[in-house]
């Protein structure tokens, strides 16, 4: 059975403000020294497993000419714009629904476009046993990662054993998602050896994930089949637009994952990494000896542990620390490593303020 | 008999990089939230005293259209363009010089043109006090600050009576001017309550300090002669280009003040800053009330005790404490306060590195 790489690139991510805008977020970024942007790195992964042809993107429309400049390898009709932002469980359905038209039915590696992957090639060990269970039945198969500290930001996935866990070694049965914990609790949940990170990454074929959305969300159902029989009559555009504004904005974790049957577990240790804020630099690139990571035109005097992105100026830092700085043509952020949260505050502020040009 | 101001405007101060620049020194520049610049400032101070006509500059000949531009009231003999930079011993010879042709004799008041004063009538009255002293007699005089704090960064004058003191209420006799003290000393200079800071700002007649200058800097003396004899012929300009450049480099109190007789001080308290480095923002202009000294477009969440200084782009700082940003169009500063003396670490890394574009 074929398979196929769905990339998620419709997010509007603020967290890398000001490098981040709406016109330009994060998965176009590149946040890594090698200069390729997230969605390309995110693409280029995958190519021992799927072939160019085979890779989709599904995005807003808006974010069309930024996927077809930074990886003009895909086919322009690989790429699925959608009419307006409705969250995840339209867009994977949306995907699932092109594919199944397409192939008859096709693996599908669910992923997003704006995470990093330290070991590439233990990661594809994982996708490859993933995708083998996804073919043998009619499972959902959600990608969990080995906690290595008692994270509070992401949600966990509580797993186990039951009489229809597959007969794989390390395949395991979703108990039970759980929302980001508190501290005490993302410390139980790591000692336990019971819970896994969600990473958001999901491997299963077309016909099963559209067999669950039409069981849990039959109208989501209904709408997708509307689009697909559309396709390619003179109409099709106009169909798509009216249609996928009827969509719920729903996550597919909460429409499908949580209440569905036959879902399963791979956990990973490949080293994984959100990238869900500036802080992610430091652990994503090789710091200088006084453990600051330096990009561009930058003097640094008895400065330490700062991240530092440069536009195209001239950045003197002189007796800095824990500071992440960033300078852009008509943006600049001096934000404190422990108050990195509230660089959302700013953003905030500028909407307030009616100052969207800046956001 | 007239009172003229002399304003010492040949610095090339680096202290507030990067805005100050070697083509754009600190004198040139405005620090307080009034708009107007140091020597502006400086000149104006000075009008219940004297007239535009009497207010000299003596600047280097670099810097002629900045004080045109600025002060336009000056008149254009009055600002005496140094060929090369010599310390203050000939640039304030030069201008006596000037003054004991054009008028016989006067009173100069000799000013650092980047200097700033809270109390300016305070100030008058001191200098005032001074010009009758001067008159009086064939005295120099300094005018001292009562210090405020241990500081060690200034210079002190040791003061005291004795038989030449003039019989003036708040005129003492310089004992001894001491250099920089480190800071155990200072406190001890404090607690003596007799010492003053020298502020580098003199008040004496022209006669006087030539008569000085003849007697412990005959080269100098004779110098200046010549450019005054040469002064309205045709080879004036060669003459002054020639002769200044034999000049010694050598500070009028190296020079004279610490060698000459008949040195008195008046203390002032009137409120006196030299406004140093970039830390002097918060000592001379109303913080807000996190304490931030913000100018321009700046949006700060979280932050405290810092000195901003915008360019033409927003500045959203979070979390930021006790530190320096300075923006402009093609360099960035960012320095903890308690590191800012470092700051010129910053502009010896430029020079060595040939980016003197950037000084």
């Amino acid at each position: 059975m074929k398979t196929t790489a769905v990339i998620m690139a419709g997010g509007k991510g603020e967290r890398f403000w000001p490098k981040s805008r709406s016109n330009m977020p994060k998965q176009f970024l590149s946040l890594t020294g090698d200069g390729k942007t997230m969605i390309r790195l995110t693409a280029e992964r995958h190519l021992p497993m799927v072939s160019w042809e085979d890779i989709y993107v599904v995005t807003n429309r808006d974010y069309v000419p930024l996927v077809t400049e930074q990886v003009p390898e895909i086919p322009a009709e690989n790429i699925l714009a959608e009419p307006t932002a409705r969250n995840t469980a339209p867009c994977v359905g949306y995907a699932a629904s092109v594919i199944q038209q397409k192939y008859g039915d096709a693996v599908m590696l669910v992923l997003a476009s704006d995470h990093l992957i330290k070991n590439n090639r233990m990661y594809l060990d994982t996708m490859a046993q993933a995708a083998e269970i996804a073919i043998e039945g009619d499972s959902l198969c959600t990608v969990g990662i080995t906690p290595s500290y008692p994270e509070t930001g992401y949600g966990y996935i509580h797993f186990g054993y039951d009489e229809n866990t597959p007969k794989h070694r390390g395949v395991y049965t979703v108990k039970k998602f759980v929302e980001k914990p508190d501290l005490a609790t993302a410390k139980e949940y790591l000692n336990s050896g019971e819970y896994l990170w969600n990473s958001g990454m999901f491997v299963w074929k077309a016909s099963s994930i559209l067999d669950r959305i039409r069981k849990l969300m039959p109208d989501l159902y209904n709408g997708l089949s509307e689009i697909a029989e559309s396709r390619g009559e003179y109409d099709a555009e106009a169909v798509l637009e009216r249609v996928y504004r009827t969509f719920p904005s729903v996550s597919i974790d909460y429409g499908i994952m949580e209440k569905a049957e036959g879902v399963f577990t791979i956990p990973g240790s490949f080293g994984w990494d959100d990238a869900g804020s500036w802080l992610a630099l430091a652990r994503i690139n090789k710091t200088d000896e006084n453990g600051n990571i330096v990009n561009g035109d930058v003097i640094t005097i008895g400065t330490r542990d700062c991240i530092i992105v440069g536009g195209g100026r001239l950045i003197a830092t002189v007796g800095l620390e824990d500071t992440v700085v960033v300078d852009t043509d008509d943006t600049l952020l001096i934000a404190r490593k422990e108050s990195a949260q509230d660089i959302k505050k700013v953003i905030e502020n500028l909407k307030i303020c009616n100052r969207r040009s800046l956001v």
